[in-house]
C-alpha cells in the first residue's frame, strides 16, 4: 500500500475559488474562519491523516477488531493511540459549537478534513463519524443536563458515539423496530433488545461509550410514530460525569464483514439482566424525527467516503501505473510504463476526474448546510436548507457508487497484483463497498430524491437548481474549453429539465413507476449538478498561477469529465423515458 | 449462501431454438450430439454442479488451499472427492477428441456444461479450465509420444495441467519472459526461473502434474520470437507413463487473494537443483504462436466465468428478495418482501437480463468456434473463425466486466446483509473480481478486437457482422415487442456501424487514439451482438408452450435489455467521438 498524499490542493482551491470561503464566512459566527485558517487547518489535519492514521490502514485491515472470550473488543494494533492524537488535535469538535467545547468551524472545512480521514483510514474514521452524529443530535435535541454530562466529552473525544437503529427485522423500515423502553417511574427508562450492526458498538479506547437507541414505549402506536430516542451510556456516570457501574447493556459479536474490518460492527444486547437504564431524548414518540435532524450530515459523510476511497484508490493506482513496466513506448523503443498506455490512461483519468466531481459536489452541499443552519436570514436558510435536501442524496448515492466503481478500477490498472491482498487495492474496493448500503441504502437516497425532494414539492427545489445551473451557462466565454463546455452542460441540463417534467407527469398518481426510475434520475442528476462544478472550476483557473501543474491536470479531468462522463446522463435519461411503468408486477416470474 | 439451481431451462433454450443445435450437430464428428444427448448431458453435469461442486464453494472460500511446512499444498475440505467425482464423469474429457479419450462433444456442449461448472464453485472449475487448455495445445502441438504419455491422462482427470506464462516481470507483455530453457543433448532441456499466478500450480488431488511453461533458449532472439513451450512434469515419467523421481520444480508460496480462495495460485520454482527437465513441444521460438491455440477457448472459458457468477450472484439476491420483508405493500398495506420493491426489481432484472445476454453471446461463440474447428468447407471455416476472433473479446471482456457489475449488484439488494461474510454475496464479488484481469485484461481484449481484429482487416469481418445483424431486423413482424426491439437495435447497429468507419477513419495512423477508444468499443460492440442474440430469443419465443413461465421471464428480460442496457451502446459511442486524441500526452501531470 502506497502512502497517503492528502489532496490539500485540491480541497483549497475548492474551497477558496469554487465554493467560495466567503460564503460561509460571512455567517454568523464563522468570522474568524479566514484563508489562513482554512489552509492552517488542512495541513495539520493532512499531517494526522498522512502520518498516524493512513499507516494504519492495512495493520486494521489484517487484525480486525476482534471480541476476545472476556466480552472486550480489541480494536487493532496502534488504534488507541491514533486515537488519542486525533482527540488531542481536538478533531471531534472541529464543526461542533464553541460553547460546547468545539471549534465550531463550518461543516465546510469539517467536511474537508473528514473527506482526509476517510481516505487515510476509513475503518478508524468510522469512530469519530459516528461520534459527531451523536454529538449534533445531542446539541439539537438533549437537555441541558444531558449536554452538559454527555456533549463536551463526546467532542472532546472523552467518549464516544454510537447509533442504535437497526434490529434483525428491521433495516430499511425502522417502523419495525421492537427495542422495548418501559418507564421506571424516576425519569429513566428500562431499555431491552438487540440490535444489529452497530457501528463501534463496542471497544476500548474510551472509558465509556454513549449509545443513542431507538426503542418503543409501552402502549406506544404501532409504526415510526411509537418510536423514541434513548441515550443509554455503556457506564452509568453520575451528574459529575464520574464513571459508576455497568450498564445492561453488552456485545454479544462482531460481524465477519467485507471490509473495514478494524471497525467493530456489533451485535448489541440490551437488558439481559432486566433492562438498560436509558434517559429519553426529546419528547416520546418523536425518535425517528430527532434521528432525521442528523440524517443530512450523517448521508454527506458516507458520501465523503466514497469521495476519499476513490482519492486514495486513485493515489495508489497511479502509483504503480508510473512504476510498472510492459511493452515497449512507440516513441522511444524502450521498456515503457504501463501510466503511457492509453487505456490505463483512460482508466486512471476517469477515477480522478470521478473522485474531483464528486469532492466538488459535496463540499458544495457541506457548504449549503452552513448557510440553512446559520445564515440570518430565514428565506436565505429556507432556500439553502431545500436545495442540501436535493444535494444530499446525490452526494450519498452517487459518491458511494463511485467509489465502488473507482476502488474496482484501481485494481484493474494494477493487473494481476490487485488481486492480490499485499498490494492493499484489493482493500479499497472491500471498504467501499459498504458505503451504497448504510445510512440507507442508495435505493433509499434515490427513492428519497424522488419522492420527498422532487415529488412532494412538485419539483419546485429542482427547477430551482436548474435555473442556477442554466444561468451559469450564459456568457462570452473567452476560454475555448469553457464554451465547449458550457454547451455540452446545457444540453445535459435541458435533458435533465425534461426527465424531471417527464417523471412529475408520470409519477404524480404512480409511486411504483417512481421507484423503478429512482436510481437512474439520482445519477443523472447528480452528473449535471457536478457538471456544473467542474464547468465552474474551468473558469476559476483562469486565475491561477500554475508554478505547479494543477491547473493542467484540472483543466484534463474537466474536459475528460465532460467528453466521457457527461454523456452518462444521456443513458440514465433513456433508461427513464424507455420504463414504461412499474418494472414488474407481482404476477410476473423473475425467471 | 442458497443452493445452486443449474439454469437448464435457460441453455437448453439458447442451444435448441437460439444457436439452434443443428449448426454444431451438422459437423462432421458431431453427428451424435442429438437433442436428447444434449439434454442428458445438462440434467448430468448439472447435478454434479448443484449436488456436489456448489456445497463446497463456501468453504473453500473460507478454508483456502495452504503451502504446508512440508511444501504440500492441501486443497480445501471436499475437494479431492469432488474431484474424483468429476473425473468419474468424464467431465474433463467432454470437448477432447474421441480418439485421445474424450467425449467429442461440440464446444458449444462443453461451454454450456463448463458455465455450470464456474457458477457452482468458480475456484475449484479453475482446475479443469487450466487442464482444457493443456489438453488443446497437447492434442494440436503434441508429438505422437508426447500424447500418448500425457494427454490422455489429462483428459481422463489423472493429472491435471497448467499454464506457466507469467513472471514477476513479464505479465501483459510476455516479450519479458526470463526462464531459461538449455538444450541437455538428449533431446531434453533444462528448465530455470521462477513462474508467478500459477493456477493450480501446485496440490495433491492427482499423482501428477503437467506444466506448460514458456521459456527462453540459449542464443534465442530477443522478444516474443526467442520464447518456446516446454512440458515439464511434476514428476518425471517413463515411457509407460509410470511415475518415476520429483522434476526440479517446486511452489514457494501461494498468493493470498481478495477471491478463489480455494485455487491454489502458485509461484513456481524451477531448476533450484540445477534444472528441472523440459520437454519442447512444437518448435523451438514458437511458443507464443502455441499458446496463441488455445487462447480463444480460454478466454471463452473465462468469459463464461462471468456469466457463471452473474447466475449465482442473482439466484442468490432473488432469493433473498423473496425471503426479505422490509416496507408495506402499497396494495395490501402487509409486510412486503422487498423483492415487490421497484428498485430492487431494476436490480434483478439487470442481473437477469445481462446474465441471459452474456450468456447467448457466449454459446453463440462457441458455436462459430465448433465450426471453425470442424467444418468440411475451407471458406465456411475461415469465416467462423473470423467470425469467432470478433466474438471472443467481446464474450472475455463484457461477460467479466459484467460479472462484477453483477455481484455488485447483488450485494446491494441484500443490503446489509450483503456485506456479512455468512451471507455469500461478498464471495461472489471477490471471486468475480479476477475475471476481467487474468487471461488478458480486459484492456488487453479491447486492444485486441480494435487492433487485431479491426483495423488490420480494415473492418471487414465487423462490417460483415454488422450487415447479418441489420439482415435479422428486415421483416414484418407479427409480434409487437419483435418490431419495437428490431427498431431499437437497428438504431444501435447503424451507430455501431458510425463508430466502426470513424475508428476505422481516425486510428489508421494513430494506434495511441485506438488505444483510447478500444474498452468503450468493446463494450459498444457487445451490447449490439448480445441484442441481436436477444432479439433472436424473443422471436423465438412464439414456438414455446409456456408452462413453467420461462417465455414469461425471457420476454421481461429482453424487453428490459432493449430499454435499459441497448442505450448504453449510444453513451460509448458518445465516449469515442469525444475522444479528439489520445487520452493523454507522456508531459500532462496527472494531478
Amino acid at each position: 500500500m502506497t502512502d497517503f498524499t492528502p489532496p490539500i490542493r485540491d480541497l483549497r482551491f475548492l474551497i477558496h475559488d469554487v465554493i467560495g470561503l466567503q460564503t460561509v464566512a460571512e455567517l454568523p459566527g464563522f468570522g474568524e474562519t479566514s484563508p489562513d485558517l482554512v489552509d492552517a487547518i488542512l495541513e495539520e489535519a493532512g499531517k494526522l491523516a498522512k502520518g498516524v492514521l493512513a499507516p494504519l490502514n492495512r495493520i486494521g485491515d489484517q487484525e480486525g477488531s476482534v471480541l476476545d472470550d472476556n466480552g472486550t473488543v480489541r480494536t487493532p494494533t496502534g488504534w488507541k493511540d491514533a486515537y488519542e492524537k486525533f482527540c488531542e488535535g481536538g478533531w471531534q469538535g472541529i464543526s461542533a459549537p464553541e460553547k460546547e467545547g468545539g471549534m465550531g468551524l463550518p461543516l465546510l472545512l469539517g467536511a474537508a478534513v473528514g473527506e482526509m480521514w476517510h481516505s487515510a483510514n476509513m475503518a478508524f474514521a468510522l469512530c469519530p463519524m459516528l461520534t459527531s452524529g451523536a454529538i449534533e443530535l445531542l446539541t439539537i435535541h438533549g437537555t441541558d443536563e444531558q449536554r452538559a454530562l454527555y456533549l463536551s466529552r463526546m467532542i472532546s473525544g472523552e467518549w464516544t458515539g454510537t447509533m442504535n437503529l437497526t434490529e434483525p427485522q428491521a433495516g430499511s423500515d425502522l417502523s419495525k423496530v421492537r427495542s422495548m423502553a418501559t418507564p421506571v417511574g424516576d425519569g429513566t427508562y428500562r431499555i431491552t433488545g438487540q440490535k444489529i450492526f452497530i457501528t463501534y458498538g463496542d471497544h476500548e479506547m474510551t472509558d465509556n461509550i454513549v449509545h443513542l437507541v431507538l426503542a418503543r414505549t409501552p402502549d406506544a402506536p404501532n409504526g415510526v410514530k411509537g418510536i423514541s430516542l434513548f441515550i443509554v451510556p455503556k457506564f452509568i456516570v453520575d451528574t459529575n460525569g464520574k464513571i459508576g457501574p455497568r450498564n445492561d447493556v453488552k456485545c454479544i459479536s462482531l460481524e465477519h464483514k467485507l471490509g473495514i474490518h478494524a471497525s467493530p460492527t456489533a451485535v448489541l444486547s440490551f437488558g439481559d439482566k432486566g433492562g438498560a437504564t436509558g434517559y429519553l431524548v426529546g419528547e416520546e414518540g418523536h425518535g425517528l424525527a430527532c434521528m432525521f435532524t442528523m440524517m443530512n450530515n450523517a448521508r454527506l459523510a458516507v458520501g465523503q467516503q466514497g469521495v476519499a476511497i476513490s482519492e486514495r484508490a486513485y493515489q495508489q493506482a497511479v502509483a504503480y501505473a508510473r512504476d510498472r513496466k510492459q511493452g515497449k513506448s512507440p516513441t522511444t523503443g524502450q521498456d515503457d510504463a504501463i501510466i503511457h498506455h492509453g487505456d490505463v490512461q483512460r482508466m486512471l483519468i476517469r477515477m480522478r476526474a470521478t473522485t474531483e466531481a464528486a469532492r466538488a459536489l459535496s463540499l458544495y452541499a457541506a457548504a449549503q448546510l452552513d448557510i440553512a443552519h446559520h445564515h440570518e436570514n430565514g428565506n436565505t436558510r429556507k432556500s439553502a436548507q431545500s436545495r442540501a435536501d436535493i444535494l444530499i442524496p446525490m452526494v450519498k448515492g452517487w459518491s458511494t457508487d463511485l467509489g465502488v466503481e473507482n476502488a474496482s478500477l484501481g485494481i484493474q490498472v494494477h493487473g494481476g497484483m490487485g488481486f492480490i491482498e499485499e498490494t492493499g487495492a484489493a482493500q479499497h474496493l472491500r471498504d467501499a463497498r459498504i458505503a451504497p448500503i448504510y445510512e440507507g441504502t442508495n435505493g433509499i437516497q434515490a427513492l428519497d430524491l424522488i419522492g420527498r425532494k422532487l415529488l412532494r414539492d412538485n419539483g419546485v427545489a429542482m427547477h430551482i437548481l436548474i435555473d442556477e445551473i442554466r444561468g451559469a451557462l450564459i456568457g462570452d466565454f473567452t476560454d475555448a474549453d469553457v464554451t465547449h463546455t458550457a454547451k455540452t452542460l446545457g444540453q445535459a441540463v435541458n435533458q435533465l429539465e425534461t426527465t424531471t417534467n417527464d417523471i412529475l407527469a408520470r409519477c404524480a398518481n404512480g409511486a411504483e413507476l417512481a421507484q423503478s426510475v429512482a436510481s437512474p434520475y439520482l445519477r443523472q442528476a447528480s452528473i449535471c449538478v457536478a457538471g456544473w462544478l467542474m464547468l465552474r472550476s474551468l473558469q476559476k483557473l483562469a486565475n491561477i498561477n500554475d508554478n505547479d501543474g494543477f491547473a493542467a491536470s484540472k483543466r484534463l479531468n474537466c474536459n475528460f469529465f465532460f467528453g466521457q462522463v457527461v454523456p452518462e446522463a444521456q443513458f440514465m435519461a433513456s433508461q427513464i423515458a424507455n420504463t414504461k411503468d412499474a418494472c414488474l408486477h407481482e404476477t410476473t416470474p423473475l425467471f
